[in-house]
């Protein structure tokens, strides 16, 4: 099962080195050292100690070619509150950067760069990003990108949870619904250098977990278990990252013609019952939007984190702007 | 005939009580100081008077699930005269909170009020400003929502026409075209308090008034009075409302199969040749977008009060958003 | 073959002389001097020489009826430069300012210039600009109606132009693509007093160059010339205009039933390897976005001036926005 084919690769790795220029298009090219900067530069933007208005004046191109809620009102709004400009399109299918008009990403790179300070782009297509940082004079963040990556949002998780549990050294974390997502992908490249103890995976039965999702992981001497119940993971983990069971809206999912049905079977929904009668104190997290793998009785329960992780959102989209428009 | 039923009606009542959040859900919500207020307010940004820059630096967010054009483009503007961002969505349906991906309203207001100030939104189901508003941290403005309320337009109409008739108290007052979309609805319910001796509805033939609507009147000692002819109401009335005769781009009316052509008859349509001819004196009111209910030759006429209406919205739409900002 | 009828010729006429609004509907209507002006404002604007907060605090309504990327971009981050706001649509199907809800331009006109300072709109009917002018209190400028014109295009291109060419008095200049897009016609209303010596047409085979292009250069005394092989130009020009050689993006053109294969044979296709065998000198410009008409294995040699013309069109824009708002 062949997610990003090796060309492709090489393609990614090459937009990465455009010199001078501070793309964030996969997880992996984030060091520890980046992770742990960002952690507290979105750590001092929570709380008012970090200057905000370095990068003032300065406008960023928001290009959505795929549907967004939180991705986009959040790097919004964190682009406002570094009293910074945002252009762009909420969607990108009313722009002539389209298949019928026929301009490439890379042209769309070119164009868009020379008019803005950086470009944050979502879109169907893995490797999209890479096509537009290539011809890009301006960093290029990648907003998820078809089933490849979503490095912001890992980023966000990795914030969340090192809040919500005091670090992740020795814990124990669980993945819940189809961990073929994007935000899946970026999220482990991002765990390998957190030395969590143990990642347990609770996917659809029909769904495999990605071998190079595992491979990284394994990589690190972190162990990995399958379940095939999400109660398991509320007695044994002390967190949770769900994503929906069914994802069919982002589109067919590579390497399967399995189409799961949208409904989550009980042996994989957490309901405030299963936490109650569990006494389970693992930490709920989401990328959100959820559909019905987390019932909505969760939500005023001191387990779910998922809400007060979108809160920290965007003081982790605004440490990474602020990174991207300082390099350029 | 049931526009909203009483579970819906508990909900919206719910959804307004949430401590300390002024949400503006409906226009039985405003008490007549409020209305007062907020129209003294307005009076004030029109000439310059308030302070426009009280919340200067918030955040707030429109998400118009349906389409909209000026009060879209009016809260945008207020938004920035108040020295505010405005995030969100010209068009909802590119966002992930559908029906496709399942993102329920209530998990929208828990998640984008951690990323904003304030919420305006406008949608095509009854009672969806109730549902955001319930998990809602920030106050939530409701710009329309399906055939239910407006009640923004009717604080806008109230404003334009207590300034053009220097108070509605004992005046008679017009309703023409289609009565049964929200912005009526709305605008009767802030009518009660006004005092205005009569009010006469000419709707078209095979169309009811909706009995709340006569009934909020008539509890309040207000006669109403059904015609057949706008031209009664020029010749009997100080000022006319007017709405389009077909409301059919709203989508199909509750309690009714009839579906109206999209052409307003002679007996239903207001032309300069009418006004003349009448000698009428009626100030001609309408929230627009007009079909062909008042003919373009009526615009210079110095009856025609519909885009000085426009341009007073944006001074109400600043007060209500200035006083939802400042309550949160 | 007609494309403008006389009828609405006068229409934008009329629309032009709404006595005391500086309205940009056509290049027709710009003087030599207008143009002189405005390229040394741009060219002030780009070296930071020129005030670009006399206007600063104003809105500027944004309305694209018509896909578009780099102009609604390069609009925006004018505004934004300018410390204005922008407000509008990427998209006015999603208003209601649409067909189905029946409101027409000129209502748009009247209501939206009570809400803003200048209106900037693009739409896929001939005149669509002129109409909503007739109605506006506040300057109109045209980003693109149909197959008529892009008057602001211009602009940029003979900004761009001049800078390349030191003056385009004298020189020869090439026109490959379709000739019958707006930006041509445009363009020739300026060229005509730029007094280059001769233009060049390079069509496809079954295009004619609308004679309303041809006449309006011959009257000025500049030679015109038909070739059929891209390379003539190459060798014979000091400046090359490439368009696509398909616009059927655009819609179907007027007075044709002819559609363009998506795809530039090789004899109108511009490559690094016709540049260099020949070793033109030619300037390479393209209002964009292309499809195959000039590959981009040329982007990196001298010749290639589009994307600069992008990095230029900014400060064009800001001139024309900044006159018009100067004026209101």
């Amino acid at each position: 099962m062949i997610y990003i084919d090796s060309a492709l690769q090489r393609g990614l790795a090459a937009g990465q080195s455009v010199p001078g220029v501070g793309h964030v298009l996969s997880a992996r090219d984030l060091t520890p050292d980046d992770v742990d900067s960002l952690c507290t530069m979105a750590a001092d933007f929570a709380t008012g100690r970090a200057d905000n208005q370095r990068s003032a004046g300065k406008t960023v191109a928001l290009l959505f070619f795929q549907s967004s809620t939180r991705t986009r009102l959040g790097f919004e709004v964190a682009t406002y509150s570094l009293g910074c400009h945002a252009i762009g399109m909420e969607d990108m299918s009313a722009s002539r950067s389209n298949t019928r008009t026929g301009e490439s990403l890379e042209d769309a790179g070119a164009v868009i760069s020379r008019l803005c300070d950086a470009i944050v782009i979502r879109h169907h297509e893995t490797g999209a990003a890479a096509r537009i940082a290539s011809k890009s004079r301006k960093p290029v963040i990648n907003a998820g990108d078809g089933w490849n990556e979503h490095p912001t949002q890992a980023l966000i998780d990795i914030f969340a949870m090192r809040r919500g549990l005091r670090g992740l050294r020795g814990k124990v974390l669980g993945f819940g619904g189809d961990p073929r997502g994007r935000t899946v992908r970026s999220l482990v490249q991002l765990l390998r250098h957190e030395a969590p103890a143990e990642v347990v995976f609770c996917p659809p039965p029909h769904v495999d977990v990605p071998p190079d999702v595992i491979a990284a992981l394994s990589e690190h001497q972190i162990r990995t278990r399958l379940i095939t119940d999400i109660e398991t993971a509320l007695t044994g983990c002390d967190a949770i990252m769900m994503a929906p069971y069914d994802m069919s809206d982002i589109g067919q999912a590579p390497g399967t013609d399995y189409v799961s049905p949208r409904h989550t079977p009980d042996s994989h929904q957490i309901t405030a019952e299963k936490i109650q009668r569990t006494k389970s104190k693992a930490l709920l997290y989401h990328p959100l939007p959820r559909q019905d793998e987390i019932t909505p009785d969760c939500d005023d329960l001191p387990n779910a984190m998922y809400f007060e992780q979108v809160r920290l959102s965007k003081f982790m989209r605004m440490a990474v702007l602020d990174r991207a428009l300082a390099t350029e």
